[in-house]
């Protein structure tokens, strides 16, 4: 129940119909006692510098979460931010320090790794293709990276995105093999969507599902529906998959820990959440 | 339940510790399934101008309650205000419209005086000292004017906003006559604190109660406790009092209207209400 002594974590993003984290944050608020709210607050890019620097000025803001299209920018408008938001250059947590400093992290790659991990895929010596190099392609690779991926292909519409990445990722993991400008899934044995698509009913798919192998395991970071056109064609392959949510549920016990608030587990975290369990679940 | 389709009403002010709307608001929201929800935001003075801009770039802002200390500031940062905004010198509701014009409006007073009257005190020809001369100080007087007062008495420790006020009333209401300076509440048949005082527990009474007649009908706007301090004195004095919290279920239906949102009673928003009961109720 907000009162006047309710502290805000501000969902910032736009559009924010798929945003998921207040059926998720709220409740475990509720059953813990903490009196914090994840409010989404829907921002579009032009509006969003000068939201970032207001909002960080409420006397009762907690920190905030920030997701498309904004972690890339964010980089740029905070003043310290991790090491992992300097190699996926791209930041979705944002939190104040008593010296009113605004620094930044990054958990979306964490996330989404130990989720692949936890259900049985070694992720260390594997190939993966990471479609969508913006703020969470970009993190779940530096993370891929960091749990020992042996080869990884990355594709974006936005060359230059993917070209970035592709720099930061061999300059601070010279032994991967990069490959850069094809979405072609074949010969992955982890492919990934961290494209928009799927947000919208018309969207197509990010790749060619026909190439994929029914052995390739494969991720969505998109949370508009449990089970994506993306993720339907994988399984109608014969693929094992991951929904958007998984990697979100693994990743919030540490952005629970780096807004100074009590955490729990993943599990008790999605026993209570308010949205619709995991398909694979 | 908060998710990615709601929207929000800025609740604004400084401190937000005493801040009722939220328990107010929300439980009525969710009973009715309107999709919004009342977020505190404690917000500064100086951050005020940028932060209320900022805010009203939301995709998802609904629009914004305004509370001490921003509401006479606010009158200066719209597009355009109501006629009660304007002789108030005050504003405490804001929306958009859809072409992105910020607009005010002010129902503080109007609650106060629909409550008062619900009571069974004739407004009409009355005496009444209002003793603080801020937003809704301004805001209650205007209204009192409105609604038929015959002599009123103006009191703030900024001598520019007790004369500010007298101004306008007197440019707006020629027939009533006000007097300023003077915060005995001897010889007036109601009495009103619109001063911030007791909101902190140890702040003075905003008026001598041993100079209040027992037949003196006392009001109240601060809402930090049910009854403050000085409706305290004034009961022991054998006055009738009205707390802060009657002025704020009878605006409340002309907010969910400004706000274009199915608006219900007073009394059924009191009985959901997650505060406790008026201690008058």
């Amino acid at each position: 129940m907000i009162d006047g002594n309710t502290e805000i974590i501000a969902h910032i993003g736009y559009p924010t119909f798929s945003f998921k984290s207040p059926e998720i944050y709220n409740p475990y608020f509720e059953q813990a006692g903490i009196n914090a709210v994840v409010v989404p607050m829907g921002c579009q890019a032009a509006d969003y510098p000068a939201f970032l620097k207001a909002v960080f000025r409420l006397t009762n803001i907690r920190g905030a979460l920030i997701t498309m299209p904004h972690k890339v920018v964010t980089v740029d408008l905070l003043d310290e931010v991790s090491p992992m938001v300097r190699v996926a250059g791209a930041c979705n947590a944002v939190k104040r320090l008593p010296d009113g400093r605004l620094v930044g992290d990054m958990f979306d790659g964490a996330g989404f790794v130990r989720s692949v991990q936890r259900q049985g895929v070694p992720v260390a010596g594997l190939s993966a293709l990471v479609v969508g190099c913006g703020g969470v392609g970009a993190a779940i690779a530096a993370s891929l990276a960091a749990a020992g991926l042996a080869r990884m292909g990355l594709y974006d519409i936005n060359a230059a995105s993917q070209q970035a990445l592709a720099a930061r990722l061999k300059d601070n993991y010279p032994g991967i093999q990069v490959d850069t400008g094809s979405k072609d899934p074949q010969g992955y044995e982890l492919v990934v969507n961290a494209t928009p698509l799927g947000m919208n009913a018309n969207d197509p798919l990010p790749m060619d599902v026909s190439r994929l192998s029914p052995k390739t395991f494969v991720g969505e970071v998109v949370m508009a529906a449990e089970v994506t056109p993306f993720l339907a064609a994988a399984r109608a392959r014969g693929c094992r998959t991951q929904v958007g949510s998984d990697m979100l549920y693994e990743q919030i016990p540490a952005y629970l820990e780096f807004f100074n608030l009590q955490s729990t587990s993943a599990e008790h975290l999605r026993s209570l959440a308010m949205v619709r369990p995991s398909a694979l679940a």
